[in-house]
């Protein structure tokens, strides 16, 4: 029996789950517009100084190698049903037996003015090392100042990235920009807003309490029920008419499916591709969805959320379905096994919340940190991140504190 | 008595001795336009995927911390010699006792056109991963292709730089990239071209002969006598009027005193400052000229090599230059130790010259790898190096083949 020719548009967390899964059983394609996957749960420690940017990129050539996956960079243009093949930009066609979209999200504006020319997102490694050099120029600019100068810098968003973006922000300039020039330092002011009445709404109540007194002492701003209308130069225009002074504004108020998708002509559902709960794209046997971008829902109707794990679990799942397909066997249909959220706030400082299991402080921070080494791919990027770690942990400092965008 | 306030220009391997030699008995302020001190010697390793971006960098506030010394991001634009300051392109005024003037090099094209648009130098980080991602964008382009389509690298320069360059590009290529897919790699052509007879010629020509047939036997095509007329688009033009196809073209033919000294209208000997043998620009007491840029001279009347030993060398002699005029002493005349030359060409692989000891091979390689790593600023950088080094080590992998040039 031939291998089934499997291409897999997108080498995330979700379409490399289904490549590995796969493995030597079907010829695999993987596309993707990087030659690397991101460690996207990881960005906001390169935003902040705290990992090198090379810690949290792995080739996805390298994790193809074991079972002669193939790659492609590039973005998929059209796909031909007829002749079951997709086109991509740099005009090659790809004939396939089975598809998995697994394009993944880009960060969502919600009509937000502003968003897109004023306010960096946190979905790439240039933005993650465009945020450390705005951030690292605007405080050797106050080093000049010997004045009232304030500096400052607004993270929209209170879900786990903006929680975690705050947070280590606070602890670059509490420690390293503190020891640096304390002047500067103490003239720089972090807000973190949320439009909602907490932060963290997927966790409880009590854990949301704690998120935000932990930020508080670490000397963040803290703003719930504050919605933000337009990002300006320098400046937030609030809901409420009132302004907030931002020179570097980090926008981590959610993502929505890659628009990428739209060139497909595949049915959508809002900006998600219309899966079955079986995956497959509703009328289109043999095609996929998986991960942020699939419209997969949980039994109450809603749609999974876009994470990492959700991601992972359907692609190994794709793979499976893949097999049972090419044996005649049935499909089955996909659940989510929700192992729980997590969010670190900071040194011996994180939420973990397991169903009715809630934990914060140390444990939570030891937990977090074990589960972020073990899923990082590759030991050369475990080795280099727990160099940096060590190394952060130690001497309170960030090494890699450097502006690196520019000649 | 009031310590000397003395302001460096510059934070490479000549300011930042002569920073940390001065240390608390001057006020210190050094102005670089990076936030960071570059490792240049270890920059070929970025542009080929085998160091981390971030490990060739240092934070020079980090540096200055122990003797409170200050920084200023920024380049100096004139200096008024009545009033002894020194003015930025911020606008800031430095006030100076004494002015060091350590502003390095910048690539030479020696008024070869094309140089500037249509190769990449190896100044900068930026440099660097632009190198890195032209290579592997190239490389990603040839594995769609099934044919004969060949991709050429030159790399123009027989010095230590072009030499290394040549070598890791060669090992990248001949190892990571032929398991990445072996077609694609089988077709670059990867080549070195001197101008002069041989490679390396400050080296005795029985090293500059084991060199080149070390760097042929890993497949790197070795051209001397061979002058490049001009770098065009996907192409060299040769003096005798032959062209050779480059995709990518790095020139390590030469490098020449930063222009921005010629905004301080002090005394040029070429494009060099002109100083005494005491280090001091003519005419200039108090002001003083290290490294790359300072145009002191051997006792034969040549100029000094543009490497970082002269610079280190003359930082730590300034800095004793300094205290002997602060108390009344006579200062001294500045001589060169020359330790030796060297260059690695690969795994096991480097040639070293202490004056009339010549090595190669294995112990060549060792001594320059333990001298690499002491000479590395900064801890962190010394582990995220070494782990670095040995994950390429025995894997035969380089986990840093990421195109991050772009979103």
């Amino acid at each position: 029996m031939a291998k089934p020719r499997v291409v897999i548009l997108g080498g995330g967390f979700g379409g490399m789950a289904a490549a590995k899964a796969l493995g030597k059983d079907a010829d695999i394609t993987v596309v993707d517009r990087h030659n690397f996957q991101t460690f996207l749960p990881l960005l906001y420690q390169v935003s902040t100084a705290g990992l090198a940017a090379d810690h949290v990129a792995y080739p996805i050539r390298g994790a193809l190698r074991s079972f002669n996956g193939q790659f492609r960079m590039g973005s998929p243009i059209s796909l031909d049903h007829k002749n079951r093949t997709v086109k991509l930009d740099s005009s090659e066609v790809l004939p396939f037996d089975h598809l998995i979209v697994a394009l993944g999200s880009v960060t969502a504006d919600f009509g937000t003015p502003g968003v897109d020319e004023y306010a960096l997102g946190m979905k790439s490694i240039h933005e993650a090392l465009m945020i450390r050099a705005d951030v690292m120029r605007r405080f050797e600019d106050l080093c000049r100042f010997e004045d009232d100068t304030r500096f400052g810098i607004a993270v929209v968003g209170g879900g786990p990235t903006g929680v975690e973006m705050a947070g280590a922000l606070a602890e670059l300039v509490r420690g390293p920009l503190m020891n640096d020039q304390k002047h500067a330092a103490k003239h720089i002011d972090i807000s973190l807003l949320e439009a909602g009445p907490r932060l963290l709404p997927m966790f409880s109540p009590s854990l949301s309490e704690k998120t935000k007194v932990s930020l508080e002492k670490l000397g963040v701003r803290v703003l719930v029920n504050t919605a933000v209308k337009e990002v300006a130069p320098r400046k937030l225009l609030l809901r409420d008419g009132s302004t907030l002074a931002s020179e570097v504004t980090v926008w981590a108020a959610g993502v929505k499916g890659s628009p990428a998708l739209e060139r497909l002509s595949l049915p959508l559902d809002g900006t998600r591709l219309k899966v079955a709960p079986t995956l497959e794209v509703e009328n289109y046997p043999n095609i996929w969805g998986i991960g942020d971008l699939a419209g997969a829902k949980s039994k109450d109707g809603r749609f999974l959320p876009m994470v990492a794990p959700v991601a992972m679990q359907q692609g190994r799942f794709i793979a499976a379905q893949i097999l049972r397909r090419a044996k005649g066997a049935e499909l089955k249909e996909f659940h989510y096994k929700d192992k729980g959220s997590m969010a670190t706030i900071g040194r011996h400082k994180a939420v973990v919340e397991v169903k009715k299991i809630r934990f914060s402080g140390y444990p939570a921070w030891a937990t977090w940190l074990f589960l972020h080494l073990f899923y990082l791919m590759g030991g050369r990027n475990r080795i280099g991140t727990i160099a940096d770690w060590l190394w952060n942990y130690f001497t309170f400092d960030r090494g890699n504190r450097h502006i690196m965008d520019s000649m």
